[in-house]
């Protein structure tokens, strides 16, 4: 199916105004970037009839194209970088009896080709570029978007311009640099950076990658959603966890479970946790406060940079998620996110960047008050690699390297 | 199959002597470590009744077990890390054409759980280990092989204790310490740090994970080799390229294509091209002469610090599948590697330590001699992340951040 005949049209999630396929490009006109954002609504009844249950199983295709049919382009790009998605999902039972969480599943989106979450909606906003016939692609990002749309770039042969605050930790900028792309390290915020970069795009008619503002991104962030039911063999688990920066990822994973229950191939949905740090938590309290939009906040501060975020662009997106599926917003402190870090390498082999953490953080402590019932079966996003912020991993180690001597007497010595 | 029925000896890599599984743990006491290694060899006559194409075909185990079989375990240990091998393998026509390399596949060993090719490796030592009954494990390692082992470790409920040389880049010892492991920080060698493990192994009756020593170490990374037959549909490819430092990954591959045709799944052998950095190629010198074991150096030097090796302890083997298979050991320099990156980056969407780039370094140069006929099927192995060094991965690229003011102006007057 063309990408015309699948996408019916997209409604904006302020004032529920309808457009074409192509009829904008990024917000609604009416309600603007921070208000306007749009949901991407699909002719589910044509595509029910092709994405089934029996042809997904026989499928070959091991990334998230899989899901062509519900995905808002009319191909797969033959450039683009052949692997995203399709990440593992663990099931740890002896970590879960630990948590008083019988059934625990991890699924794992470090595995992606640039090691984080965002691939999922870099492949896509690409594929659209294409699809578009541009040549440039845009983003800002903390970070892991940026290194992401610039290896998909890369992969394309788009030009990527990226804007980055100036304190996107050392290894995503030597990342994305590697991959090709031009930065503009912003001397601001990553809130400047974002609206430096979209002011950018719209000047220049370039692509824009811009989470919360590009409709089509969180279509890309919804097939992990996709994937866990299919790995779960269709039957969604109770609750998801989520670490929550802008709010994308919450919002997509919230659209993946919808459409495939429109889809009829789930027929219940999960309850989604959105777990922000303390330090950076505007979504918490306006959920607190039950309130639908987020204020932001005057500063935001967290060891886990990629969620490290005043002014969540996704707010709508984000809080309709949580409010829709009967689960929270909850905020935990840094420490409980480094702990985290500690059992998530230590309990199930996986390296976790610390917002990568942060849903497990979240997981632990709603376990730990006795929230999750002994039935439950949860499943705990983890949505960066570690080896993405090593200074922080470093502090994150309760244990330090014992300094020995080249000979065996002094090895001896040290060793219990 | 039990191990004891799979394995029908062990054979010297020097003097002939079989040994019977479970009769010796490391090597053969006549000729001790450096000369001694041993080879698994199986009882290919029943494997092969039950390891075909067609089985093969229908398997859901999408990991390195796959091939359990032909692995030195009697089963797949429940407590394992789930995720090992099965890694992508990336077809490249346009890099391909740019090199005239048509047909020219990448295998991004990255991808696995600690992000590099060890993880093979480490988890059959870590299986056997726990076959044996071990409790503790131990390994010197420059870096990858020891959070490698740590990570597979920490799942299984193992002690491990690492000993790294004082100059392992510190991502590599944050993330063995994150999964729980007890790090010896040398002040000397990573040839020194080797000896020492060794020797508290035999000392203490823990489970050697070192490189050479351990036969059913090579046996892990033999799959790599076996996966690239797999996937490329039992037609194998004409030459692999492979970064070489102690020799016991080429050995290990040289060895899965060699038990594939012994098990009749494959009719023919690669040929197999070991690349050193010019700075550490006591293997490549060797070849040269026509030499059987490699002559250690006193010094080894390059930026690429997982294959920083001035004593290869697989010598024999790796020196062995080079002339069997009538390839080549290359040498490269450090900017041929730092290049290798730049490309692997930005035309294939792979970022690679540098280890990981040097069998692609190698790959280029032979290219660019015309020493690659025009039909000729190439697969070059990356066998490690670029997130792993981060330092040498900002020393390879070629462009800086361009710094900006947070306003309009200064960004526009930035861009071209």
């Amino acid at each position: 199916m063309k990408f015309k005949e699948k996408v019916s049209y997209l409604e904006c999630d302020t004032c529920s105004r309808r457009f074409a396929p192509g009829e904008v490009d990024l917000t609604c006109p009416d309600c603007g970037p921070g208000l306007g954002t749009l949901t991407v609504v699909y002719n589910y009844d044509e595509i029910g009839k092709i994405l089934t249950a029996g042809t997904l199983e026989n499928r070959k295709e091991f990334s998230h194209w899989r899901y062509l049919e519900i995905l808002p382009v009319s191909a797969r790009p033959e450039k683009l970088h052949p692997r995203v998605g399709w990440t593992p999902l663990y099931r740890l039972p002896a970590l879960g009896r630990r948590l008083g969480v019988e059934n625990l599943w991890i699924k794992d989106d470090g595995v992606n080709p640039s090691a984080s979450f965002k691939d999922r909606a870099s492949s896509v906003g690409v594929a659209r570029a294409i699809e578009e016939g541009r040549s440039v692609i845009t983003a800002a990002s903390t970070g892991n978007a940026a290194s992401s749309v610039a290896l998909f770039a890369a992969c394309a042969g788009l030009r990527a311009v990226i804007f980055v605050p100036e304190t996107a930790p050392e290894a995503k900028v030597a990342q994305l640099l590697m991959f090709g792309a031009e930065v503009l390290s912003v001397r601001g915020t990553y809130d400047q950076a974002f609206d430096l970069c979209l002011q950018t795009a719209l000047d220049r008619g370039w692509y824009c990658r811009n989470t919360a503002v590009n409709p089509y991104l969180g279509e890309g962030k919804k097939t992990a959603a996709l994937e866990i039911c299919e790995q779960l063999g269709f039957d969604p688990p109770d609750r998801v966890f989520v670490s929550v920066g802008d709010g994308c990822i919450i919002g997509g994973l919230w659209k993946g479970f919808c459409d495939f229950k429109k889809l009829g191939l789930i027929d219940r949905l999960p309850r989604l946790y959105g777990i922000q740090a303390g330090g950076s938590a505007p979504l918490v309290r306006a959920f607190e406060k039950g309130e639908k939009t987020a204020t932001p906040l005057i500063e935001a501060k967290t060891c886990a940079d990629s969620i490290c975020v005043g002014q969540p662009r996704d707010h709508i997106k984000a809080l309709r998620a949580v409010y829709e599926s009967q689960g929270a917003m909850l905020a935990v402190e840094d420490d409980e996110i480094l702990e985290a870090m500690r059992r998530l390498a230590r309990e199930a082999g996986v390296f976790a960047e610390p917002a990568g953490a942060t849903g497990f953080a979240g997981l632990c402590r709603l376990a730990s008050q006795g929230e999750i019932g002994p039935g439950e079966r949860v499943v705990v996003l983890v949505t960066g690699n570690g080896l993405k912020d090593v200074q922080t991993a470093i502090s994150a180690v309760d244990r330090k390297p014992v300094p020995v001597d080249a000979n065996i007497q002094a090895v001896k010595s040290v060793l219990k």
